[in-house]
């Protein structure tokens, strides 16, 4: 069945506080070459029968209105999973 | 700066509260049309630096043994984030 993948990253302008303590934790690590760590959301929503332009649009208000918190967050991304652009090794 | 992006998502024979809270919305606003909800995460990682082969092999067994939990967790896929490949209209 096909899938589209939102993307919801918080704002760059705002701190992230969850991303800050990651990179915390590379630097204690000696992992020096990461210089910021941020921490979004990935929705996977699985879509009964074919994906339209307007369900597209659908999908894109629901991404606005539902799945992110626009005061913090951005969309950046609304889009069909494309099953061959997961590496072979990436799920297992 | 270039930005590695590591995608996260609950494995798939897992429940997925979360993503079920989400599905259970959409269907109570008339959404039928979805049938899953799953909502994983999403890292970028801003690095210092050339992005060579070994640093997103590095990143690789990061996202594996830090980023993730592998019990309940798949990283889904590792890889430079391409500015291009973001949607004109989705950042704002």
């Amino acid at each position: 069945m096909p899938t589209i993948v939102v993307e919801v990253m918080p704002k760059a302008e705002l701190l992230d506080p969850q991303g800050k303590a990651v990179a915390g934790a590379l630097h204690r690590l000696g992992k020096s070459e990461f210089t910021a760590v941020r921490i979004g959301k990935r929705f996977e929503l699985t879509v009964d029968g074919p994906v339209s332009d307007d369900l597209l649009a659908d999908v894109r208000a629901l991404a606005e209105n539902l799945l992110s918190n626009t005061v913090i967050e951005d969309v950046i991304s609304v889009h069909m999973l494309d099953i061959e652009t997961i590496p072979a090794g990436g799920t297992h």
